[in-house]
């Protein structure tokens, strides 16, 4: 059963806003209506959600936590091991190198690439800056299917042409450009920007 | 008129998406089924959330492409000056203070805050790290009302409490901490591993 990006996404925030404790930090059940206050949404799209995955509530108390979090993890593919490289080492790059949140999530990051020399050989994090010479033979003898793109606009779909080439299937677009990839290739393009437009409209309404 | 939260994350959401040219990099008119496409959404609901700001369709010829980027635009205060501080000058507050994306939406960054004396002085992009002894001052002299908050979840809400303090009315979290704020202060907390959630679906299914 393929599930659909917006029911996937929905399902992605439910499921780092009850890990992170930002809906209720320690009950053990937790209502639809209290799960749709939080996100500003509508009751029945959330247990339409989560019956998507097989994840059902009992009446009058709603959902189990726990279980809400493991069943969708699992169906998120975040319980199991992913091996990603970065590319580009800029400061993106090694923010998200170092960002605590990926490994907990089962995903870890294999190598850094960039062309600039003084960057090559460096260690940001506990990840290596390599050339990006060396792109192909690190994916392929770790078998990687995840890539994130944090190189500059110009160079976005070039490095896109050579990851899928060597056999990545999952690109994370945090580049300003959109890239082309084929069919079975998914690209999650990050706009990180979205975040800043909730902000702004409170501030000049 | 208060807008909910999620109409405004899926009107932000298509605002970015028509300017950087996900959609249709050129064309004049778009429809809704085409939009509805790309966000994997109904189309009634974009006509719907459309006209919640009172931008409406022509019968067989979709939306005005750039009137929908003016009106959202205009509505979710992108067209408008915000000058905003950035708490924590760390890879993440680096990146964030670099991204030029910002700068074309109409936030501004004044300046960068950290406790670690090798940071306080240095410059990152066109941005001065400041100590954080110098927060409420440069906040109250330049009347900000925008808060980026990058520092590490120890701190963040000591941090919080100072910005809300000195009349930060809107914070964007991206610390891993969940932090407290009065009803008139707008949190929008960034889970960057949403992103992630999608990939990590496709990669295991």
């Amino acid at each position: 059963m393929e599930i659909k990006g917006s029911v996937l996404e929905r399902l992605a925030r439910l499921y780092f806003s009850l890990r992170r404790g930002d809906i209720c930090e320690d009950c053990e059940w937790i209502s639809s209506a209290i799960i749709a206050e939080h996100f500003d949404m509508d009751d029945t799209q959330i247990r339409k959600d989560l019956a998507v995955i097989g994840v059902k509530g009992r009446p009058r108390m709603g959902f189990k936590r726990q279980e809400v979090i493991d069943e969708v993890g699992g169906v998120l593919g975040l319980n199991k091991p992913n091996k990603s490289v970065v590319i580009g080492a800029g400061r993106l790059g090694g923010a998200i190198s170092e960002y605590p949140g990926f490994k907990k999530y089962g995903v870890t990051i294999s190598a850094l690439f960039d062309n600039d020399p003084n960057k090559i050989g460096s260690v940001i994090g506990s990840c290596a800056v390599y050339s990006m010479d060396m792109l192909e033979n690190e994916i392929r003898s770790n078998n990687i299917k995840l890539a994130v793109l944090t190189c500059p606009s110009s160079v976005a779909q070039e490095a896109t042409n050579r990851l899928v080439k060597v056999g990545i299937k999952a690109i994370w677009n945090f580049s300003p450009k959109k890239i082309m990839v084929p069919e079975d290739v998914i690209v999650r393009n990050e706009h990180i920007s979205v975040g800043l437009a909730g902000l702004t409209y409170h501030l000049n309404k």
